[in-house]
């Protein structure tokens, strides 16, 4: 057992995982959080009210008139910007897929206590905005930064600290040219509970990097301890493991479920004949290469269209000829690292990065 | 014990209200559909993506280029309307609360097996689109008439039944004025959550009359028995009960919790001092007249402000001196029927219509 950075024990999430069934607390997250419902993988671009979320605290209220965003730290000019100045920045526009970086959990066995995500916590959209380096050369890094920090303006307590919610990226990360500061989603102002008016969007991360509701920005020399960053989204293996942070998406696909639900027990029915499957599959890591689609147990390698962007999800699709019965439907992904989705469960702690397959029940009739 | 109308036995929804933990389905509905998060109750308009949403079944693709309402039965013309035409004929905006008529049924005991509402399965949006009352006078109502049925493109399987989403309106209800067909949220395209390309919004009715998705309007000389009316959206005491349907939105008002949050339990923790506590009421069934905090169990009324159309939330506000120590908030609304907020549930086997009062806990600081 190690001991966490700084000292703290604390942990990200009250109790341990448990084996019982949901609690009162799961539910209030999954009625205020929301996934996009799996259909919504026809779609290249994810409408926003169908992207998922995940907001830790309370949606906040935004003055725009007194709004702006600040930019210090370890920097030779300290800078201030409205809405209208961020505007006037050169922009780029990028096709991004961002999933939450719990999305899975309630899947895993023990289950951790937090929100109970099934498969469905990811969405895709078009984010505009200024590149992060753009601003950071305007403002000048110091040779020694190591860190930069975003603070947003969203706050409460979480394991007992009270904060606003912040992250950093390492300096490096935090100069690519692809790191937008966005204004825009789907070429829209950005709904309140997206981050309006301004928030960080990291491609390629899990969603937690992404932070909403900007206020600051502190380029840093020392490495960020916040609660986000040094105790919550960290690969753990028990609460005194001080663990590996929760970085790159890694690699998954999935499925619209074909044929019509069942409304209670979501199962599927499909007519028997040809039925073409299709879907998504994205990673962080690595460029996705390879999809297959296993049909009770046996696997077979769909085919995949081209991504929009290097970090936009890539369709995928493959005909089926459906016949009466019971079948289990599943896909898994490849990227170039050469990752592929597990077909077991990789638990740990906090219930971080589960991709494991997805797998669909369906009757043929 | 009676029987259903038309012999049927069959029960909206599988297995016996339980007093046991919530279950996978409920957890798996709960993933799909969302609530209002209570902060939004700050706003008069409801962005597209924080408005609840509940869809029995699969969100439909819709070909726009094959699309078309038709609009038959007991009339003297059928019609078929494109998108293009809808959008020709006279038009009205009209600012309308919608509530799920399942909204608090996660709070009844014993709890009835369905989409696991808590209080926030609401929203306000306007919607802009063609009277129904003028359509229907195009299309020229036969003498015979009792009701309008409305088919949405949406299907699966509920209780057993494979269908269509389908509901009805009494004829005197559908020619009234205010009951649009919706091609505009909030100014823009219907997403495709909430209806793509055309949907019903019945104001005052809870929003399972609001038909989405819309393909066929009929008009019925005797009354209509589908799934969604004969069985679903009934208050019934137990699975054998035929009922009473489900119409007008009950009084209620809702509370935006004060404070900040805690990521996992919610409890709210407050400063102490002067706060502005602050919400919305609203009533399908007569307008708001009244609305009352408690604090710890104490009632004073609360400011009203005018709503923005018969049919929308009024907001209110009472300021309260927050003193150090732990608190329970409450507030009640009562409407021009006299109708008020019940103080504990009033139960019903589908878990419909449960208006009990909102208590938030609070820890002042």
């Amino acid at each position: 057992m190690k001991t966490p950075r700084n000292g703290r024990r604390l942990t990200p999430h009250p109790g341990e995982p448990s084996h019982g069934p949901l609690t009162a607390e799961e539910l209030q997250l999954a009625v205020r959080n929301h996934s996009m419902p799996l259909e919504a993988l026809r779609n290249d671009i994810t409408p926003p009210g169908l992207h998922y979320l995940l907001n830790h605290f309370d949606i906040p209220f935004i003055d725009i008139e007194h709004w702006h965003l600040r930019i210090g730290g370890a920097v030779e000019r300290a800078v201030e910007l409205n809405l209208k100045a961020l505007r006037r920045a050169p922009k780029i526009s990028i096709p991004v897929t961002l999933e939450c970086a719990g999305n899975g959990r309630s899947l895993l066995r023990p289950r951790p206590l937090s929100q109970p995500w099934q498969l469905e916590a990811v969405g895709t959209a078009v984010w505009t905005g200024v590149p992060l380096a753009y601003l950071l050369a305007q403002a000048g890094v110091e040779d020694d930064a190591v860190e930069v920090a975003f603070t947003g303006a969203d706050s409460g307590i979480q394991g007992g600290v009270r904060q606003q919610f912040a992250r950093s990226l390492p300096i490096a990360e935090a100069l690519r040219p692809d790191i937008v500061l966005a204004y825009l989603m789907n070429g829209n102002e950005l709904p309140p509970q997206h981050g309006y008016p301004l928030r960080l969007v990291v491609p390629g991360w899990y969603g937690m990097a992404s932070v909403k509701w900007l206020t600051s920005i502190r380029v840093l020399t020392k490495p960020f301890d916040g609660f986000q960053q040094a105790v919550a989204y960290r690969y753990q293996q028990d609460a005194n493991d001080v663990g590996t942070p929760v970085t790159w998406i890694k690699v998954r696909s999935l499925m619209v479920p074909p044929g019509v639900p069942d409304f209670f027990t979501r199962r599927r029915i499909v007519r028997a004949g040809p039925v073409m499957l299709t879907g998504r599959a994205w990673s962080g890591e690595g460029a996705v290469q390879r999809v297959e689609v296993g049909i009770d147990g046996k696997w077979a390698p769909a085919q995949l269209e081209h991504p929009a962007a290097p970090f936009a999800w890539r369709a995928w699709s493959m005909p089926w000829v459906a016949d009466a019965g019971d079948h289990e439907l599943a896909c898994r992904a490849t990227d170039a690292t050469g990752a592929v989705q597990p077909l077991e469960q990789v638990w740990n702690y906090q219930g971080m990065g589960n991709n494991v397959v997805q797998r669909i029940k369906v009757t043929v009739e």
